[in-house]
């Protein structure tokens, strides 16, 4: 069967990455987990499938949308491709590692999206991510966003742009305003399209209207925080708190990240059905997404049966190879097709030296600039020497 | 929901790779990437899914059996995911990357089996493997043969045991007995079966029965192929020319490989839908399975449009990491939650040469022996200084 050109195609938001590509990729890969190793972060690889209760519990419809299913034949059970990795890291943190003390995990491994998220084209991102479980201070929310930030640095990403936002606040206004649950949806419909008109009239007769129509607007610098606690008096405790969290996490961005442009979002409700508290997201000046994003989630290991809380953060590894320039690389070294000990000899130990050479083989006749050598193994009066092509 | 313990559970041959497994598996996947790196093979990441028309071209029946469907909902047409890389490979050099000259390719990354292979239990291996296009001389065969010994020796197997077929043979024989496609598969099968009863009562009829019964005879020592020469007379050429590439390859593992335990089986027809000449397989004491495999496939990317000479081998990762002893790892050094500039920079510093610290968070009541370190800083008269925990 000769294949039609159009079945070579791949399907959209599927790609091979090549060789140039995929050594600049593997490289960033283990810089990334270098990095989040150092910070104590232990490596874990959870499945790339596994039966779908598991799979999308405590994670929300969404993800459910997001994910392929498939059969299993050995049960007939149904079976998730999974979509995210951060729900597999609370199993293991719940069933797995049932560890007291708080425990740090990365993870750097392929997902599947039934449709492209948001405004990325790509299907099959290489979600790379930290979590940090069994603490619930702001200490953690700020080790994590820190990580995420040296990570994008590391990666080349020098203008950086943090947007903060706390699901926490809306959560608990609603619940003081004893919203129903179909009213908190609509209401959160209106703060995800921004929609301020709509807003006014959709909370005009309501007691705490002032808290909801303060909300919609108290997004910009550092200092909508002071107008916030000004403008929204008699709130929840837990939305106190909350502003005491973003204080603390914006006051230790402008000491230790002082070159990252900060600001503040409370009706952004990024992840809200999964998200518990604080939420961020990291942009850069070319790229209306985010190029990493993470946030608290402390209730989905309740659903494995131990509640933990836990905070991390996620990106896709590829877009972020775009933001360094190429490492100069080692020339490749070309052998010719001979049976010389001498020539083995002096293959095996360049190549254990970490060179590339490439051996002919006999009757190639592949030249080594074909080859993409820029030397040769040439023979000599004193052996065998590395030599440049011209 | 609080889920019943059995949804924990993952499906059959899936399994989490957990902190101590998963970071051993990490090194050695970059040992042997970096090993393959010297030879000149470049690496590639073909994507997880396909449409299946691309997936299963030029591949066989078996494949198809072994991959899992999904519809792409952006065209309602057929995915499958992965089950076998080296057929992705086959396309890319086909079609994105096509040269005249000889191509190196490597890979590693999960695939995924509707059921379990062999003797294997595992339906999710990671794949990594080395392919050669464009050589059509046993010069190839010799050189991947080469790779996949060195990478096993690099990955701490030992003792191996080195197992030589070529399916060309018993693909040329069955070509000049024109035997019909049924009786080529019926005889197929009871090669398989290595039953040598029923080969005599099947062939028993037959002008080249010789040829049958010798093959099926011919499985030993290196010294098995001047025998086949003498048994087998007056053959095609393809089939004098299979013994002297076999021939050549023992010469070569004898010589380069001498601690390496050589066998030939003729009648060895592993994986025959989709191998074309000579095929490999190596083995340890311990294990009834191989360890890795190979072969050479020179029609495979005729399918594409594009026929090219290939020859490659691969292996599951998860089980090569059990043969090499842990190498001793850094102490990880613990700092407490104390907001000091000289213990951050102290902290940055050492993690920056590569030392694990984890920084205790506040109120947290992680002690550093719970967080696995030996080590902690602590603040002296000259500054933070490591000490060991006893």
């Amino acid at each position: 069967m000769v294949m039609r050109a159009e079945t070579w195609l791949l399907p959209d938001g599927i790609q091979d990455v090549l060789p140039e590509d995929a050594i600049r990729l593997e490289n960033l890969r283990r810089q990334l987990l270098d990095l989040f190793a150092t910070w104590g972060y232990e490596l874990v690889f959870p499945p790339l499938v596994e039966y779908i209760e598991s799979l999308l519990t405590g994670s929300g419809h969404d993800l459910d949308l997001m994910t392929f299913k498939i059969t299993d034949q050995l049960t007939g059970r149904l079976m998730g491709v999974r979509a995210d990795i951060t729900p597999q890291v609370a199993r293991l943190d719940a069933h797995c590692l049932p560890r007291e003390h708080t425990a740090r995990y990365c993870y750097s491994s392929t997902v599947l999206n039934t449709l492209p998220q948001g405004l990325s084209t790509c299907r099959a991102p290489i979600q790379i991510g930290a979590e940090l479980y069994g603490h619930r201070g702001v200490d953690a929310d700020i080790e994590v966003i820190d990580l995420m930030l040296t990570m994008l640095k590391t990666a080349g990403v020098n203008q950086l742009h943090l947007d903060l936002g706390h699901v926490g606040i809306f959560r608990a206004l609603a619940r003081a305003a004893q919203l129903s649950s179909d009213v908190e949806a609509q209401l959160f419909d209106i703060y995800q399209r921004k929609s301020l008109p709509e807003l006014r009239v959709f909370v005009a007769d309501w007691p705490q209207k002032s808290w909801f129509l303060a909300l919609g607007q108290l997004s910009g610098e550092v200092s909508i925080l002071s107008q916030a606690q000004e403008s929204l008096q008699n709130v929840p405790v837990l939305v106190q708190q909350a502003f005491a969290d973003l204080a603390a996490v914006a006051a230790f961005i402008t000491q230790s990240h002082p070159d990252v442009m900060l600001s503040i979002d409370l009706s952004e409700l990024r992840g809200y059905h999964y998200h518990t508290g604080l939420v961020f997201a990291a942009y850069t000046p070319n790229s209306a997404a985010e190029i990493a994003k993470g946030g608290r989630y402390d209730d989905i290991g309740q659903a494995f049966g131990r509640a933990r809380s836990a905070t991390g953060f996620s990106a896709d590894l590829k877009p972020l190879v775009d933001f360094k320039p190429d490492s100069p690389t080692r020339p490749k070294i070309f052998a010719p097709a001979c049976q010389d000990a001498a020539l083995t000899t002096r293959v095996k130990a360049l190549r254990a030296q970490g060179h590339v050479v490439i051996q002919a083989l006999a009757d190639d006749k592949s030249t080594a600039k074909q080859l993409g050598c820029q030397q040769e193994l040439v023979k000599t009066a004193t052996g065998w020497q590395q030599q440049s092509i011209d």
